[in-house]
């Protein structure tokens, strides 16, 4: 009976299980939150981040497009308020800039996104490509990488404060937003998902996109921590 | 000089000119104008019509997923709010949802799309289509069909009580409120398609595109028009 669909809490317990293979394991990932970075390397993370983050209401706006059920539209369009913002809220997307100020990176050269690396351009290229072309249910299930969300964040709001004092608090804010927010879109998430995959088959390439996108959020840390290497200085302190 | 490029207000010009091809010249729409509508008539109206109203937020959602502008994402995307709604506002869907009961087509027949002619699908469709695939500038070159709606909203505000008052008033809200939000819409389209259409090519590319949507709306016009012919009486009223 291995072809039997699970039950859907064992179908959610399968979801989750892919944590492990979520960016927070990356080495780049431990070493941030080991306080190893250099200021170059934090910089260099945080203006090819903006890259994905700039891209993420092109990506939910692809998968109304695609979706046919305005109960769905309703709440989703809530994801592209949440970064592009709206009168009287600045939005995510103007949240990570300050965070690029806060490491030392000009408003304009973050928006110009000269640093953003090819290997990161090519992953959420592929990931935003992918929420065009796939069936919506199928693009939100590779939204649910959120479900991993609030703990790398909250990781940061820990640990920045003393191991990367020089980076201002309120540069901090995109990490504090998105804990409760990343919750409530992965409740939604979760709730058409565990609806839409029902077969055995269905979820097993339910599985296959979340690990698609695992691996879109991994490449960007190779791409990352091959441009941005260890420096001697920290090299020793590890 | 043929190729010199057109001023911003002469540009203007040539598009609002575009006017003369606007589907309230359409033989049915006149028909409606002039209260000659048979009851089956204005209900097949209503009920293929339903399905562009039905497509707007897919097709405003395909532009922003192609636009890298926030700022233009952040005007954009009320005209996903205005057709889907949002927490304490039914939207425009909805509206025409009330009018498709007014004028006597129950609520699950209309959403059920029974009544949609295959016409009407396929040009509805390449509008949506359009929108997906072309730069998102073009796509809301052609959304500037706006311009030419408010007057025919009026006209059916103005004539609809005396011409089809078996048509219950609260069935009208959709024309009420889209007469000052296409006018806020016009404003930010013309903004961006005269900003963007610079050269005297380019400009007579806005006009190819205006053309296109003008063109599916007559085309949903034709087709309905053909399924719903004037019957005899209406004939002999004309």
């Amino acid at each position: 009976m291995s072809n039997k669909a699970w039950s859907k809490a064992e179908f959610e317990a399968k979801l989750r299980a892919k944590g492990d293979r979520y960016h927070i394991h990356h080495p780049f990932n431990i070493n941030m939150r080991e306080g190893r970075l250099s200021r170059e390397q934090l910089r260099g993370w945080v203006a090819n981040r903006f890259y994905y983050q700039l891209m993420i209401p092109q990506k939910d706006a692809a998968i109304m497009a695609n979706c046919d059920c305005r109960e769905t539209r309703r709440r989703w369009v809530h994801r592209i308020l949440d970064h592009d913002g709206w009168d009287g809220n600045a939005g995510g997307i103007e949240a990570w800039s300050r965070l690029g100020e806060a490491v030392g990176i000009a408003r304009d050269e973050l928006w110009s996104l000269k640093h953003v690396l090819p290997g990161v351009k090519f992953a959420v290229d592929a990931y935003v490509n992918f929420a065009r072309r796939a069936p919506w249910q199928e693009a939100v299930c590779s939204s649910l990488t959120e479900m991993f969300a609030p703990e790398i964040h909250k990781q940061r709001l820990a640990n920045w404060p003393k191991d990367y004092p020089w980076v201002a608090s309120e540069g901090l804010q995109y990490f504090r937003s998105r804990i409760s927010l990343a919750q409530r879109d992965v409740e939604h998430g979760l709730e058409l998902t565990l609806a839409h995959f029902k077969t055995r088959a269905q979820q097993e390439r339910a599985l296959e996109i979340l690990q698609f996108k695992l691996d879109v959020l991994w490449s960007m840390s190779d791409a990352i921590a091959l441009a941005y290497p260890d420096s001697k200085k920290s090299r020793n302190k590890t």
